[in-house]
């Protein structure tokens, strides 16, 4: 598991010794325990199994098992059903590979070519860091992309650097204005990542106060949705999950100013790119997305000496701010996905809801692949390794 | 009042024929009207008195006057009086130019060397712009400036020439992180503009609920403010505008996703720049702020040909979303700034409140300058220019 332990070590979590198991979210006995190797083998056949080349089944399966060690399920093993169709019905392109449109130093303007968003992301997010390399910051945008999951992900590449990166990615129209009933935009993504000698700040959001996979997760394990995260048909805010994704409505961030911030991404990412935008994305899988993203790489050496001395000061700084409960020190963003991670390393397993899995069971019938064996006692401590 | 109509022409107003005034949010008994051209100068009085040097107080006066002229009350005249008093003590220079630290052909890094803020964020947005003009972006960052006012200002700039302009600055930290009851960060600003053929996209926002400014006017005219904006000393959120003021804590907009985008801001303003940042930023006029900003500006021209048409169509369907109430429609951000230009326009004069003008009565008396004359009846309707 060479490749999952990177990330383990860009957070820091091998150097901070023993660690107590954090309590994961769902319940034990709704969830069931993957060994690694095992998640990464089932992803492996599939792919191959609908005809993605062996040269780059091992990058899909890594970025979606790195989103589940991470505690982001929703861009995890979860996503693999979407990817899977959309490869068989040709939205997305099993041996393409993103091209350059045109260049500056400092810019490109890229088409994806319906390859999948990772193999884009990866493209895009690697030639911004070139040209970061030499002209101090590298902006390059993609058309003709796919969905490109965990955006941290590619943020995490420059970081790994020693540059900052900045990833942005539209999305098909799920959230509305405030004052509105209608969806006109995307609940876009945005995340932001950059490491000093000590700490890390990863941010990865969405601009909603939650996204559609939250909703769908809730409706999965027949659970309520607090008020304010998505509304009704009507535009009414709701607790039903089943209403709420009838036609999703997602409430903005911060009301306008989430809504706002949307919008410059869609602008950024759609209408700059070439590729859709609002609400010409399809809300199915009926047609390919065409979806646009941004990725921007950022060298500090070309502005401080000591960026990290002083972005490890600046996180310090956030940390040292007195919590309103004493128990609950401030986390810095990326913290709870660091206990997550620290958490999946105690168990050196994945713990998926039973009802992802039995999904995952029906897959594995369709492609004819072998199902994804669980772990059980198998990994009940650390010793049992 | 050429430059002032500038904007106007930029946002529409000129070719949308005659409209409605709008009503001002302040009642009119307690505000009074000032022609355009007094208030400017006044302004230019003032800082001719404490000795900005005279080819600068028209490009300031300007600034402060499009500030109001916008509705964005608390950067324009109720700014003055801070600026004089940061000329008077040293913390801004009068005589200072902001000078280039380093640059590749994206980017560059600005020493502000303390002056003005409009000063330093006129010359960086330039900057960036021809930057962009060459390389597609540009992207400067600057150190010891000063308070950059209205950012969507500097946005413009670049939006006028075609680009898209993005500009952030960080500032004293008065926001606190959710579960928190210390301020860590400042209500840093983020504002946004490009422009379309028929539409444009201008957006000026704090990363707070509301700013400190909109809780200082609720103080100065005895009105209570909304739960979720402020917190009093305990960290708790209070309507009194008075308890938010002894030590401002105030709210993140969307919890801690506000909270981390205004980090971003703040990593790239001041960690970045070498400004200060956090906690290190003195909260009072003490000492000088050494604040940091990023301006940055992109050319459409590289991407894509018809980015304008594509835009409008974006800012269309936006604004084609069904509202939840059919008289209230789905305005774009920089919509209600418009509309208070045509009030403006329409008085021919800034209707400032009482409280406002009286501050500046004293202002008056101190540096010994001809007090703000007040319109009164000259201004009731167009007719009577």
């Amino acid at each position: 598991m060479w490749a999952l332990l990177r990330p383990a070590l860009w957070f820091g979590s091998s150097v901070r010794g023993y660690h107590m198991p954090v309590p994961f979210p769902q319940p034990r006995n709704e969830t069931s325990l993957v060994l690694v190797d095992e998640a990464r083998r089932f992803i492996q056949d599939c792919l191959l199994r609908v005809g993605v080349p062996s040269s780059k089944v091992r990058c899909i399966s890594e970025f979606l098992v790195v989103a589940d060690y991470r505690g982001n399920f929703g861009n995890g093993l979860n996503r693999l059903d979407n990817y899977l169709s959309d490869l068989q019905r040709g939205h997305a392109r099993l041996d393409a590979e993103p091209s350059i449109i045109s260049e500056t130093v400092a810019t490109a303007h890229v088409n994806g070519n319906s390859a999948l968003g990772v193999l884009v992301g990866n493209f895009c997010i690697d030639l911004a860091v070139k040209k970061a390399q030499s002209a101090g910051i590298g902006f390059v945008v993609a058309q003709q992309s796919h969905h490109i999951g965990m955006a941290s992900w590619y943020a995490f590449r420059a970081a790994v650097k020693g540059l900052a990166g900045m990833v942005m990615s539209n999305a098909a129209p799920t959230m509305m204005a405030p004052d509105s009933k209608s969806a006109s935009i995307g609940s876009n993504c945005l995340a932001f990542c950059v490491k000093g000698k000590e700490y890390h700040f990863v941010l990865d959001m969405a601009t909603s106060v939650r996204d559609i996979g939250a909703v769908e997760w809730a409706w999965a394990n027949d659970e309520y949705i607090p008020h304010g995260w998505a509304a009704n048909e009507g535009g009414f805010s709701t607790c039903f999950p089943s209403l709420a994704l009838r036609s999703p409505l997602l409430f903005p961030a911060g009301g306008h100013k989430g809504y706002c911030l949307s919008a410059i991404i869609d602008l950024l990412c759609g209408v700059l790119s070439g590729a859709q935008y609002a609400t010409h994305i399809p809300l199915d899988q009926s047609q390919p997305s065409n979806l646009g993203q941004v990725f921007i790489a950022l060298d500090p050496e070309f502005f401080l000496p000591n960026f990290m001395e002083r972005l490890d000061d600046f996180c310090g700084r956030i940390q040292d701010s007195q919590p309103a409960d004493e128990s609950e020190p401030i986390r810095l963003p990326g913290e709870l996905e660091r206990m997550h991670m620290n958490y999946v390393e105690d168990l050196r397993a994945l713990p998926y809801p039973n009802t992802l899995l039995s999904k995952y069971k029906d897959v594995a019938d369709r492609l004819c692949v072998r199902p994804i064996e669980l772990a059980f006692d198998r990994c009940q401590s650390r010793k049992s390794f």
